[in-house]
């Protein structure tokens, strides 16, 4: 595929907002999902250029706007960060996120114009935020940690933070409908303004962004318990569980009537084909069947060994050895194209507020598991998923807790 | 599946904004592509309400909100289409459109209590527009067809239009953030708002809504020429072209370049089989592959024929015979999973301002084919499209003309 509607050209996305309103929180869930559907992204966070020039901290007074000196150096550092996003996308990269606060229009031209001066498209993100408690929050949890207040005293660092924003505060500028185009977000996903956004992948981030919260909700991942194909060693199909897979299905049953007993049961998401459906049916009937969680299609290989494909395919064997995540079986799927068919699951995955348990197989727990844990797409074909195991994943405002449940000596007694 | 994130509930898009904006417009391409999705899609005009009530005419001064026996009848017919609606998600309704101003906060406040007061979400759908020159092509495009408008002249229709307009302006309140679930739609995909959307369905509204343009181009449509499975009857596979398939590849590039010389060269989208590439590679091998192209799989029957599928497996062919929409090929696909996977295609369609080309499968193109031409799903699967033949559908503002174009003695003549 050389163009065409679903081909990213170079892409700017340009954070706007005040200090501690969830830009970089939104800078890094965009990175991890545009890493993930594989599109070359990095962040430049301008904070870090002004840390490598100036050290750890910097006084409050750096921020404000009447510092001539303070408004010299921060201009500088910003033209440093663009200069090395166009250097960027000269060598390798598909999306740079410029994280900084952009809170003058004077500076949002600036940017935009050396952005259209390399044929880059911009498209700003500004992120509102009037809710106190939020910025409370936000301040506490994670401006405290930041390097710009290692050693200092916590309530000191608050003051000294509360004003730097205020700095910003005077100045700032909420991006005009005359500027650019620009998706605003609005109090965490309760509104989304989107003014000329008219690219495929535009409307893709517009959707992703739309569905973001910050509620924390666990999300658990699992693969079917053993199937007939499993003894046998053979992929694909659509066989029933074996006496063991039945064994954990009770066993997971178990397991999840403890941990959500009562009021916040989770909703169960299995694939179409059969044995997961029969791994959660000890659980509950009550599921969302969803084609999207169907295992890898091995194409022509399904039903075979791999120790078959080796022996009557060697050189389809060798290929898929050589680059598991892009290798597509014949008239079959590859990893990228798993990961794909992913995307609506991620996103409503991060929409829901509710515990979700996803019953899938090793290909597609593996893809989502690598989007939760951002982990880079050559990874994701290599996780070790094992059978009559519960991953449970819990987003948190920066990462995901990893916790894993073997109950493979439960699904053993569980047996019949 | 029982419910769940992809499942919509009962839903009411009720449409805001002054006459002439666009709002029919905007609840027919809604209307459509939620059918087209598979929802029990309804739009109640309130328009025809009146007419059906007072007659095909109604002079301005009806609308004139300082006529009280205006306002009572217009209240008493929003108060009667209103109750239709919620007879009919009583009986069969997934999703009702309300196709009416609106242009009250005190009416709209109306309209969500009593749907709220039915367990049914309600959706506003806000159209605004400030260019004269759409809203003066809008009426004489438009309303100037409409019964309202009937065996009077042009210029008085138009006058009187006006006046009508007028009316609404006096009294007219843009949807305020603090009042409902909304998006806004401001001069045609220029700008979207959206308020308070948490739900799948409105995720997937925003980004239909967002692609949407009304600058008229061209969709062709064509299966690929015939192939070495065509011609002894076999379905799937991924076979070469026949030499006569190869002689339509000809006459296919011969009438493209014909059609479109020069400046506006259409974008080919082909799917990721074979027969598809090879078709186009006469006119171009500047190609976009897109395996949501790809033919209905017919997973076990791949490489049969029709008639050994019937003496084979009598079941499944029988079953396929009596539900060709839902029946699913074992391991394979449905008509209705080729829809689903074929929705991203769609809105990449309604978005592309240049000319496109779709070579692709015979149950895809039917699919792509009864969005556009709007057809009732159960005739999805029963459309003849013909080997050897375009089909140019031209999208104007109500629905979508359509040309065929034989080139089945030009394939022949071209072949080898």
């Amino acid at each position: 595929m050389s163009r065409g509607p679903f081909v990213t050209p170079k892409l700017a996305l340009v954070m706007v907002g005040l200090p501690a309103r969830g830009k970089t929180y939104t800078a890094q869930k965009l990175s991890r999902y545009l890493a993930w559907l594989g599109h070359r992204t990095r962040i430049f966070n301008l904070g870090e250029y002004r840390r490598a020039k100036l050290g750890p901290s910097a006084p409050n007074e750096f921020f404000n706007p009447d510092n001539p000196e303070g408004r010299r150096v921060r201009l500088e550092l910003a033209m440093a960060a663009i200069d090395d996003v166009c250097a960027w996308f000269g060598k390798e990269g598909d999306v740079a996120i410029l994280d900084a606060t952009n809170s003058s229009r004077e500076r949002r031209q600036f940017v935009q114009a050396r952005f259209d001066s390399e044929g880059i498209q911009v498209l700003f993100v500004e992120v509102l935020c009037d809710d106190s408690e939020m910025i409370e929050a936000n301040i506490r949890q994670t401006k405290l940690a930041s390097p710009d207040y290692a050693g200092i005293d916590a309530d000191e660092a608050v003051r000294d933070f509360r004003a730097r924003i205020a700095h910003y505060e005077r100045v700032y500028e909420a991006i005009g409908e005359d500027e650019a185009s620009y998706i605003k977000l609005v109090d965490v996903g309760r509104q989304v303004v989107v003014n000329r956004v008219d690219s495929h992948l535009g409307g893709r981030l517009v959707s992703f962004l739309m569905k973001l919260h910050i509620n924390p909700r666990p999300i658990l991942l699992t693969r079917h318990g053993e199937s007939e194909f499993n003894i046998r060693a053979l992929i694909g199909g659509d066989p029933p569980l074996s006496a063991l897979g039945r064994g954990y299905g009770r066993a997971l049953g178990d397991y999840l009537r403890e941990e959500f007993d009562g009021e916040d049961s989770p909703e169960i998401w299995t694939s179409a084909l059969e044995r997961t459906g029969e791994t959660a049916s000890f659980f509950s009937d009550d599921t969302v069947v969803l084609r999207q969680l169907d295992e890898i299609d091995a194409g022509i290989c399904d039903g075979l060994s791999y120790e078959e494909i080796a022996a009557r395919m060697p050189l389809e064997f060798g290929a898929r050895a050589r680059d598991k995540l892009r290798y597509r079986y014949p008239r079959g799927e590859s990893y990228v194209d798993v990961i794909n068919r992913l995307e609506p699951v991620i996103v409503e995955l991060e929409r829901q507020r509710r515990p979700v348990v996803v019953v899938a197989h090793q290909a597609v727990i593996r893809a989502l598991y690598a989007y939760f844990r951002e982990l880079p797409r050559e990874a994701c074909p290599h996780q070790s998923i094992p059978l009559h195991t519960v991953i449970k994943l819990t987003p948190g405002p920066y990462g995901c807790a990893e916790e894993r449940i073997d109950l493979i000596e439960q699904a053993r007694n569980r047996a019949n």
